[in-house]
């Protein structure tokens, strides 16, 4: 006899406790109370995985995930199409769309390089992202990489790259986070804000 | 424009942070690692899913989850037939089969009676229990419930329903700590709770 006395518990827990960060306790947790749900919640579960891993495709211009052809920020007429902002992954794009901040487009590199791990710039969209300056006008290429080693690497790198482009390469401000105490601040994060400061009066 | 770009995306957020203990985010995480991993494996946990819930059915004897007519345990032969340990539910039959320490039969009564929850003797599985004691012939019936309020009423009300069938009725000893519930109480606590039942008016 396994651990369980069914055979498609057991299947249900194996798959589930695959995911990240679920163990084979809350992969257990998980399966029992889909067993009390109604059949139909417990398919409408199924399908949206189902649908998710077949149906969804990246924009063909900035990476993003997409439904139609382009994403909807790329085939928004009112976005600015001059400004580019690149990020690590598509989690980074919802995080920035909810500050409401930026009105450009975004290029989604899909990573950053990591040696350690085996990524180098050809498993990113580096060389998509370079191709892009032979078709827009890009005035303006913002960095908004993770305050990592690997995410500084891929700005120096892509900095490289790219700056015979001719177009302005900013990052976004590494510093104190807005509304913590300076005390509270580790060194290096308080040291690089003091390092970047700003005029006062264009904060 | 939704939160998301993708409104395949969205649904499979909104269908995974349905689960207990899984926040937007998390189900964002979970997503996201879907999408990178191979249509294979999205497709496997999915089936899964579906099979659980479609195909799983209950221990006409024990209430105990089954896939085929009688469950692993009671269609075992080697299993004690006079004596019954009585649970909450599944996970606590998982949880006392792995201490190794029970060689009997089980009845899984779905729940604890909770009046505030609304959870009477009629929504348990208790008068399959009763029923038991006509074709059965029980020698012991022992209780394994949680250490709560719930449990020791849902004792009580048993064995005021059991005590003229004549068998005697065990508790395990309360070394499972107050307030915990089975499935949280380690191998080694839960296999001398066993070993050390008392009977039931005595504890």
């Amino acid at each position: 006899m396994t651990e369980f006395s069914s055979v498609l518990l057991e299947n249900a827990v194996n798959e589930l406790a695959r995911l990240p960060g679920i163990g084979r306790k809350t992969a257990l947790r998980l399966s029992l109370f889909l067993l009390k749900e109604e059949v139909m919640r417990a398919e409408a579960l199924a399908q949206a995985i189902v649908k998710l891993r077949n149906g969804i495709h990246f924009c063909p211009r900035c990476n993003n995930i997409a439904d139609q052809d382009l994403c909807a920020i790329c085939s928004n007429p009112r976005r600015d199409e001059n400004t580019l902002c690149v990020v690590e992954d598509m989690r980074d794009v919802m995080a920035i769309e909810k500050t409401a901040a930026y009105n450009g487009l975004y290029h989604v590199l899909g990573g950053v390089i990591n040696p350690i791990e085996g990524i180098g710039p050809n498993e990113l969209t580096i060389n998509k992202l370079i191709e892009r300056f032979d078709h827009e006008k890009i005035n303006e290429l913002i960095f908004a990489l993770p305050a990592t080693v690997e995410g500084d690497t891929t700005g120096f790198y892509l900095f490289r790259q790219l700056k015979a482009k001719g177009c302005k390469i900013t990052s976004i401000a590494k510093g104190v986070a807005i509304g913590d105490a300076l005390e509270f601040a580790d060194e290096v994060t308080l040291g690089r804000s003091m390092m970047n400061r700003i005029p006062f009066d264009a904060g």
